[in-house]
Parts: structure tokens; sequence; C-alpha cells
């Protein structure tokens, strides 16, 4: 598609010279993302300001031209491909941090902030913001919101929609809008802020978001778990969760992937039936009891080794396995396909067996590890060659299944982006799926805004 | 107006004889709420399941006849008078607490379970759900998600969008529909569960919610803090929430409100220029370092008293000052204005002082109160006549404008309902309310929900 001359002459305008682009080189580098699908822009725009993306909106609505908002493109959902054409916008260069308010326990960034550059400018503040993808140096806060993503801390400090007070943003229709408060606490009017959370760039570009800080605390306990299957961790988890002291990290491992990252890693990785990594937080003198509390649970049939680390490099030591993990899985398929299932924490054990009786039904390598705290657990499938990658794909499907026939849902925290959209009416009714509709319509009733993704 | 004869035999059958009422004294009993507006509705049914539901929207909505749900009718806001008539339906008998699931940290209720009976049955769990109104014991689990009720433990645990998983619910198509999840994280679509909470019953009839559950700490120490004046405690509320121990309860009450406190009261309550009442939770070995970083933030300049409770008798005793406030208020004025603004907690001090400020200007008592850890101040206007009614309705636009200035907001935890609906405008932009518009478009077309409610 060409897109029409009037509206590139508005973009020109608008962005100016070096910040807007139709050439075939910079509309390559904007066509794909971690997911790898790929598909061309018409052009690519970098935004500074929010009034240029109501600019850019309305004209784009004029014309009937999708709009995509792109952060850094690491989402694995192939959420910013531009299936449809069109203009991408780049929030990568309105970057700034606007305050960091420790008194009201409150930042305001742009968009394009990358998650990891807003830790460290908290830091000294003695604050963080909780969502912590593992791809956080590469990330940005508008990916983040878009996506509602998360990472290890979630299980104890929640996700973005948990930690965001409110947004400046331009809808569909091209109007711009601010939501939500500069206060911890808010009841005046339908909550906008956590409805654009997760909703993946199909209802609003994000321009502005006043994200909620929490205290950063200053101990730090590190513990590792080693159990005789897959199946006594899972219960560990569960028995861990059903106490008061709640981890900060929660992270599962089971014995296929602890074999890979051992193979790949050498020695310093352990091998198991599964492994628990557990990390609690608080104020020094808290974290003995702590400590206590979360080692009692971890305790149980199937536990055969628990070690707490009592110095840094011990921690760093046994992180290791979790660390090797992903290169390992690359150097075995190049093509893994990478859920992210979340189930309520007791059906854990029923999850990873079911996954297993998959992988051997389908003969598919099936690696799983995550956030098993909040029940989120990473499922991958790695594929070694055509044939596989068409089993891969049977035994996905079955996956999804078993997750919903369990009461959990296809995504925690990747989202569902191009890749989910067609399994989405496994886990919502017609009904729900028609209101969404409706609910875009209201946003975006021409349909302009990162077309193709998330509704099926 | 009279309902027409195919809808009211749709109501008796859906809801049978002793569920079904056109009484006029039945009339009576739903045609008002804590706000002391009323209006008569033209039946009441009390509904038992979900499906009762579909088929009184669906009959309503064929018939454009508005439905209100009603919790207890403790709002304050007139959010369940039935200003344009119509069927009031009541949840106070679909009140079942459908399953308590320690292992995954959810119960599942029917709206009409009270919040005190939900309490209640947590706690041989050792869990608790942390939205606690003062109202606890007579306002229902729908009333509290419709309004995004909260309390004083919000500070630390978050209001109900921060509480609960995921929602059953009857939009205004009539359609059932189901939204969130079981599990702690979810990115599975649009936030649905988040939009409803605070949408005070004009998108959809909540018939389910799945909420999370806290684990219930097993300590608690109760401080008491008095000062020179409302700005030095103001200021000290900021301290208080700049360093990392947050407390589970941070109250503000002024000198007016003290003082009438201790006129109805007697010696037990002390007279003060302003004071905070502050808890700390946690494990037990956590209380006394969690005391000391607090104590070290109350301290400063203009701290009088600062005294920690050693026995249950004590913290019962430092609590009487509050325990007196409601009901001395009373006595002063039957027609009191209650409001419960939010500014970032810096600005307290700034609000306090204008609030003062403008009760001079317009001679009208006020007294300020309330969450001031989530900056969250309850504002009541006293007025004892007509003449001071009509001032205090003044003062009211002015300390709207107040709190909007310093960046707040017009509700923390009360909602809009009827009786704010008209200062909207002051805190949301036209393109914000267009959009709430077209989201109230998207879930009740025909505009059957509760009308006249939330937006202006
Ligand atoms: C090595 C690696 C590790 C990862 N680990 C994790 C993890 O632990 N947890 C996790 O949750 N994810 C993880 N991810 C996935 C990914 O990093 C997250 O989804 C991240 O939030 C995406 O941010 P981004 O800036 O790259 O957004 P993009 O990929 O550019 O965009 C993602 C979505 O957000 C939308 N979007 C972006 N900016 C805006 C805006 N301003 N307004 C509206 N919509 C916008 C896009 O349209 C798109 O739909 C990982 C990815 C990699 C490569
Ligand atoms: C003495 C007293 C103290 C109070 N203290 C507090 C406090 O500390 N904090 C606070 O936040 N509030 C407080 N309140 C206000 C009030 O108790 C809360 O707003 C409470 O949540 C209302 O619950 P309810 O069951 O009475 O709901 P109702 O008043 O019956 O209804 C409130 C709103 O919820 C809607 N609604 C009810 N059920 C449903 C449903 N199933 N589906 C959809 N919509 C529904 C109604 O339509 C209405 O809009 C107090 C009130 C009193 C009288």
């Amino acid at each position: 598609m060409k897109l029409p001359a009037a509206l590139l002459d508005t973009l020109h305008t608008t962005f100016g010279a070096d910040a807007c682009s139709t050439h075939e080189a910079e509309r390559l580098a904007y066509a794909y993302d971690n997911s790898r699908r790929h598909a061309l822009p018409d052009a690519v725009v970098f935004a500074q300001e929010h009034a240029q993306i109501e600019k850019l909106v309305q004209a784009c609505r004029e014309h009937r031209i999708p709009v995509i908002a792109r952060g850094r493109g690491t989402n694995t959902t192939g959420a910013t491909v531009p299936v449809e054409g069109g203009v991408v916008v780049s929030f990568e260069r309105m970057n700034r941090i606007l305050r960091i308010d420790p008194d009201n326990r409150f930042a305001i960034v742009e968009p394009g902030v990358l998650n990891g550059d807003l830790q460290r400018a908290l830091a000294p503040h003695g604050f963080f913001w909780p969502p912590d993808p593992t791809s956080s140096p590469w990330c940005s806060i508008g990916g983040n919101l878009a996506c509602n993503s998360a990472g290890p801390r979630t299980v104890k400090y929640g996700s973005p929609r948990e930690n965001t007070l409110g947004l400046r943003a331009v809808a569909g229709t091209g109007e711009g809008f601010r939501c939500g408060t500069y206060t911890s606490k808010g009841a005046t009017g339908y909550d906008f802020t956590r409805l654009l959370i997760g909703s993946e760039g199909t209802l609003a570009l994000i321009t502005e978001a006043t994200l909620k800080l929490t205290p950063k605390p200053s101990g730090l306990r590190t513990l590792r778990a080693m159990y005789r299957d897959v199946s006594s961790a899972a219960h560990a988890v569960a028995r861990i969760m059903a106490q008061p002291v709640t981890p900060c990290a929660l992270e599962f491992i089971d014995d296929v992937a602890l074999k890979l990252a051992h193979d790949h890693g050498g020695d310093s990785v352990p091998l198991a039936g599964a492994m628990l990594m557990i990390e609690v937080d608080g104020e020094p003198e808290t974290l003995p009891s702590a400590v206590d509390a979360v080692s009692r649970a971890a305790r149980g049939d199937g536990l055969e080794e628990l070690r707490v680390a009592q110095t840094a490099e011990e921690t760093q030591a046994l992180w290791s396995a979790r660390k090797a993990l992903s290169p390992a899985q690359r150097t075995i398929s190049p093509n893994k396909i990478n859920e992210d299932v979340v189930v309520p924490v007791s059906r854990l054990p029923e999850l990873v067996n079911g996954i297993r009786q998959l992988s051997h039904k389908h003969d598919v390598l099936i690696v799983t590890f995550g956030h098993a705290g909040n029940g989120n657990l990473h499922v991958n499938l790695l594929p070694r060659d055509e044939a596989e990658r068409e089993r891969a794909h049977a035994c996905l499907a079955e996956v999804f299944a078993l997750v919903i026939a369990l009461q959990g849902t296809l995504s925690g925290e990747h989202g569902i982006g191009l890749v989910k959209r067609e399994f989405m009416p496994l886990a919502l009714a017609p009904s729900t799926l028609g209101l969404m509709r409706n609910v875009k319509q209201a946003f975006d009733p021409d349909g302009i805004l990162n077309p193709g993704k998330l509704l099926p």
C-alpha cells in the first residue's frame, strides 16, 4: 500500500524529516519483533510529544490507515507487527522521566523510558517500580503497560495494573485524554487506566504514565530447593503460597530445563527432578523469621536439598541454572514456541504432569519453568525441524485446552498479540468477546489502532 | 410510571411472588439510601441467581425500563436512588459464600454477602479481604465493588481494584459474561474486572466475584500522635509515607473534629491541634522495628505527644476519639455534607489549611478527618439551618476546586452517584467524559442501568 500524499505531508510536518521515514531499510527494521513474525509498515515515525500523537491518529483516521505503537519490539506475540501495513509510531525517542516524587510515591514518565533506566533512577530515592520483566534493560514502560508485563516480583508486588495510578493517552478517535489520578486511591468514574493496561495498543496510544512506586526493602535472602520430581515441587509451591510470608520471587524449573541448563552451563548447574528458587525481602531484622517460615513450607515429601545463600556469590551461584536456561534453549531450537500460561497455584501439579504427558504424546521437547508463585509457567516447546514444528502446533492447542480445564488462562504476562488470537475463544465466551469488541469500537470506531491483534 | 403488564408478568415468573413486589410499602423501603435522597421505584425484586438477572435485564431492556442494583443502600451519594423509577433489584438474598480457597488465595462470593460476614468466614483460614469500610457489618461486597469502597487498611493493602481477580456479571445488553481470572495474574484481553469496579451499577450487574485474599498478619501495634496544629500533622503524614515501612492505618483527625468528639465523648478523648492514629501490622518479631521506623517519621516539628499502646485496652482507648466522632457530628447537623476528597499526600497541608480558610470564608463548620496515608480526607460540612445549608453548598464547590488545583480528585472511596455528578467536569476533561459515555454505550446501549448516576 502507498500512503496518501496528504497523509505523508502531515506526517512530515508533524514529525520533521529526521523523525519520519518511508525508506525501505527503516521500514524493514520496524517490520518485526521478538515473535519473529514480520510485515512491512508503510512509514515509521518517531514521536517526541503528546501533541504529535493526536495529529498522527487524527490524520491516519481520516485516511483509514493503521497506526501501530511500538516500544522496543521485545514482545513475544507479534503485537507490534504491522500486519495490515500503515504507520509504526516508535516511542523510543520519547523517553524522559518527567518527575520522581518520593513524598507521594509516584513517578511520571514518557512511554519510551526503558524499565531498567527507570529502576536505576529510582534507586537513590529508595523506591522501585515492581514490574520487572527479564527484558528490563531493553523494554519500554509503554510496552510494559500495553502488555501488562510482569516478572518474578509480581508474586508479592503485583503487575502494572496494581502499580499504575494514571495515564495520558490518545484514543483511536484522535482525542487526547487523561485518566486515573495522582493519588493512591480514587473513585471518580470508570477505570480507564487499567482498561488501557494490557490492551496492546488497540484502544489508545499511551503518551505519559503516572507509576505507583514501592519502597525498596533493604534486605533480601535467596533460597534454592531441589525436589525429587516436578509434582513434589509443585505441591511445595502451593504450601508456600498458603502461609503468610509471601516471597518476592518463587520460580520453578522442571527437570528437562535443568538438564538443558546443565548441558549448556556446566556442573555449577545442579540436576534434580525439579527446583524452586525462592527469595524473601524485607527490612534486615525481619529476614530470619521470613526465611524460617518459607523454609518450613518448602520442606515436605520429595524435598532433597534446601540451601540458603549466605553471601552475594552464593546467591549468584544459586541462580546459575535459571541464567543458563535461555541461551541453552536457543541452541536446541531457533523456533521455540514460548507460552506463558497461568493456572491457580494448587493446580500446578496437574499442569506440569499434564504437560509432561502431552510432550510424550506429541513427541515434542517441552521445558517448563517460571513464576510459580502466580501459577504462571513458561511452557516452551522446542521443535527441532519442520515435522516437529507441526506436531508442536497440535500439542500447543492441547496445552491451552488443559490450562482452561484447570481454570487457568492463556497468558499471565506476555499477552495475546497476533499469535494467540486464534485461541481467545477457548478462554473467553462469545458474550465477553462481543463486549470487548464493543469497547474497542468505543475507543477506536474505525479500527485503525493495531488491527489484527488481541481480538479474534 | 406504571410498568407494562408483560414486564410485570416476566418479573413474577422469574422471581416468584415472594421476591417481587409492587406494594407501596416495599417500594418506599427501597426508595432511598444513606444519602437521604429518595425516589420511588416501580417494583422491587430480590435476586437469588445469575440466570434471573439475565432475564430481568433482557425484559427491562425490551421495555426500556431502568434497572437499579442495590446492595444494602449504605452508600452516601444517592447511587441506588431510582431517580427515573424502574425496577430496583436487591441482592440482599443472594448472599452465599460459594468457595473459600486458601491454597489459591481467593474466595468466590455472591454479591449480597456482607463484608463483615466474609471477613468472619475468612478468619479461621488466616486470611482477610483488605477493603474495610467502616460500614463493614452492613454493606455488601457487590456495593463495595460497585463503589470501589475502601477503608483505613487501603493505605497498605489497596482498594477493591487491587483485590479482585474476576467477576461474573450481566451487561445492560442483557448478556451474562465472565471477566478476569482465578489466578493472581492475567494478560488475556481487556480488563473488564477493574472497569466494572467503581462503575456504580451503570455498566453491568455483578452476580459473582472472585476476590483475592491476603494472609492476615498475626501482630498489630497502635500508635497515637498529637500535634500542635493540622499543618504539622499533615507534614508528619508525608514523612511517614516517604519511608519504607507502610502502616496498615494512618488516620488523621483535625482539631475541630477532636473538640466535637471531646464534647460528646468526654475526657477520654484528648484535645490537640490535630491527631494521627497509626497502626503497623506484621509477624510479631517484625513489629518493634516497624514501630521504631514509623515513630521516627512521626516525630518532628509540632509533635506534642506520641503514645504506643501496650495492651488491648490501651488500643481501644487510643481509638476513642475516632469512635466518638460519627455520633458527635450527627448531634450537630442532621444534614451533614459528607465528602471524601483525595490529594497527593504531600499536598495535605495545603488542603487542610485551604479548607480551614473556606470554612471561615463561608462561615460553615467543617471537620476533616480520614485516611491520610492515601491523602483521602473526609470533609464534612455541618450546616445547622437552611441559611447555613446554602452557604455550605457554595463552599463545597470551592472545596472541590481546591482539591483539583492540588492535583487531587473528587472521591477516594465513596464514588460519584447522584450528588457529585454535577462536579465531574471539574475533575475530568470533556474528552475523557466523552469516552466514558462511549463505554457506557458499549455495555448499556439503551441506558437502562442506573440512569442519572456517575456521568453528568
Ligand atoms: C529476553 C526477553 C525476556 C523477556 N522477559 C519477559 C518477562 O520476564 N516478563 C514479561 O512479561 N515479558 C517478558 N518479555 C516480553 C517483553 O519484553 C515485554 O512484553 C515488554 O513489556 C515489551 O516492551 P517493548 O517496549 O519491547 O514493547 P513492544 O514489543 O514494542 O510492544 C508491545 C506492545 O505494546 C504496545 N505499545 C508499546 N508502546 C505503546 C504505547 N506507548 N502506547 C500503547 N501501546 C504501546 C505495542 O503496540 C505492542 O502491542 C521478554 C522479552 C525478551 C526478548
Ligand atoms: C456508617 C457508614 C460508614 C461508612 N464507611 C465507609 C468507609 O469507611 N469507606 C467507604 O468507602 N464507604 C463507606 N461507607 C459507604 C458505603 O458503606 C459503601 O459505599 C458500601 O460499599 C456500599 O455498599 P452497599 O451494599 O450498601 O451498596 P449500595 O449502597 O446498595 O449500592 C452502592 C452502589 O453499588 C451498586 N451496586 C450494589 N450492588 C451491585 C451489584 N451486585 N452489581 C452492580 N452494582 C451494584 C448500586 O447500584 C450503587 O451504585 C459508609 C457508609 C455508612 C452508612
